[in-house]
């Protein structure tokens, strides 16, 4: 009955949350501007995420931050407060591997990208490789014509990927002018505000726009908000999607990745998407985009934790 | 009558082609990829050229390239064996120049791109400034918060840009998220074929995409397609577009610009665009792409020349 109505938590009574989420069997949480801001925590969301762990729910941190790997980001949330496991992380690495593995996928991967995904590439026996810094130290002509190409690579990868440049960018163009080479992305995140003026740390969303543009070819994103990221877990038994809440901070990913996946959606107002957002889309009479208004609104996680103790 | 028939040029008569090169009083040529090909001249179309000035028609060179000046254009220009002068050359730097100077702009231009524009901004006393090569020589969060801006800055414009990376990324969507500095570029060319297996040398447009995406910033495009380009001409009544023929390699930027100044359009296929990518406009039913298909084709310019002697 809340579907799309992106109601405020606050404006229902505790009686009424409580049933509602009597209801939820287990919680998705993004990481960053959900669980924390960079390095800090964010308080509201570590007491909730503890606290409806203690009241059963089946917590899990879906991120497409490719960065670090998953076990990266277990050692980030254990030394941040949260009560988790590795067997509770799910990255868009780790889904970029998973599809990977699951094609028998026997060549190489161009990789635009940092050691989150390498990481998880490894860790399902696939070989990449990155050429970076890249210096441009010619003109662009002889560095387009004299570039080398590995025959053995199968697949360009792109995610958050810091030495990016135009090096990269032709490298990546050349290898994506052989139409059975794949071009997979791990998410289409454009970065994440910090400091004043909202100063971005930009993600891999300009980077893919970037190698798109100059390929003319279409990315397949394997993170959020793709359903594909909860396909072992789904398979496995371990997720209902019916019984689920996404949490997130970010309309395109996050609620996007609820509507595709079936499960329920709540914004929090700690990151990268705001109420204003929610109107724009609304306003906008784009049938297709009103999936994207969330079910419930929290200005932050304060409230699930007071309701629950 | 044969606007966006796509006509062939070589299956009219001599004399009606001569007829209607009769109608015609000023040509309008694109340079990369149709009068030349890096640094080799096009040979078909340097005597297509001299033929048609010969035969009293007002030439002009109308280019999105910005890595050299109008004056660069020009010397590249006669050393391939053109005849022309400076007043006939028309460049995206150029248009650019003439756009800030219309608005009486005061401010600096944080420019992503290389000397043909800022030559260009220089003389037309506007200032303009580049960082770069610019490393990434402590953490994406370090570089991005303790980034300094310049106050002055009233303008980001972009084009070409050889060393273009994240660092130049971030530093561009930084002063974009203030609304009053102008965001501006060359033109969304993705670059140009060279060599074997379509390898390219990658024009403004992927640079532009990364930027748009990151900032959420639409960018006002000052070159090709933007009738903008033929203001002074136009408003000197130096160019009629009546009887005005524009000659392209790409449908996106010249055959779009034949349309949007009211000029007739000749494809040739030296360059980017084929008439595969006509047919794929034709066979798409949408009615806002029909504008892109060109009046006439000519495999080379060749064929004009031999009417004409």
């Amino acid at each position: 009955m809340f579907k799309h109505s992106c109601t405020h938590l606050t404006t229902l009574t505790k009686q009424r949350v409580l049933q509602w989420l009597g209801t939820i069997e287990t919680v998705l949480f993004d990481a960053d501007g959900v669980l924390w801001d960079n390095d800090k925590p964010i308080a509201s969301a570590v007491n909730a995420f503890n606290t409806l762990r203690a009241a059963g729910k089946r917590n899990y941190i879906v991120t497409n931050n490719t960065t670090v790997s998953c076990d990266g980001i277990l050692k980030k949330a254990i030394s941040l407060g949260l009560e988790t496991d590795k067997d509770h992380i799910i990255s868009a690495s780790l889904s970029v591997a998973d599809y990977l593995a699951n094609k028998k996928f026997q060549k190489k991967v161009f990789l635009v990208g940092e050691s989150g995904i390498s990481e998880e590439l490894a860790n399902l026996d696939i070989c990449s490789f990155t050429v970076k810094p890249e210096p441009m130290n010619k003109s662009m002509k002889d560095f387009t014509l004299e570039l080398k190409l590995d025959p053995d690579v199968g697949a360009i990868v792109v995610g958050r990927d810091d030495n990016f440049n135009v090096p990269t960018l032709i490298r990546a163009n050349s290898y994506l002018q052989n139409r059975r080479i794949l071009f997979l992305g791990a998410g289409m995140d454009k970065g994440y505000p910090i400091g004043e003026n909202r100063r971005m740390v930009v993600g891999g969303g300009p980077i893919i726009a970037a190698i798109k543009t100059v390929s003319e070819r279409k990315p397949l994103i394997l993170g959020k908000p793709n359903p594909w990221m909860l396909r072992r877990p789904i398979s496995a038994g371990l997720i209902n999607p019916e019984t689920t809440l996404m949490i997130g901070d970010t309309i395109q990913t996050d609620i996007m990745f609820a509507y595709n996946t079936g499960c329920q959606s709540l914004l929090v107002g700690t990151g990268v998407s705001s109420l204003k957002d929610v109107a724009k889309i609304r306003n906008s009479g784009n049938d297709k985009m009103m999936v994207m208004v969330p079910d419930f609104y929290l200005p932050n996680l304060e409230p699930i934790s007071e309701h629950l103790c």
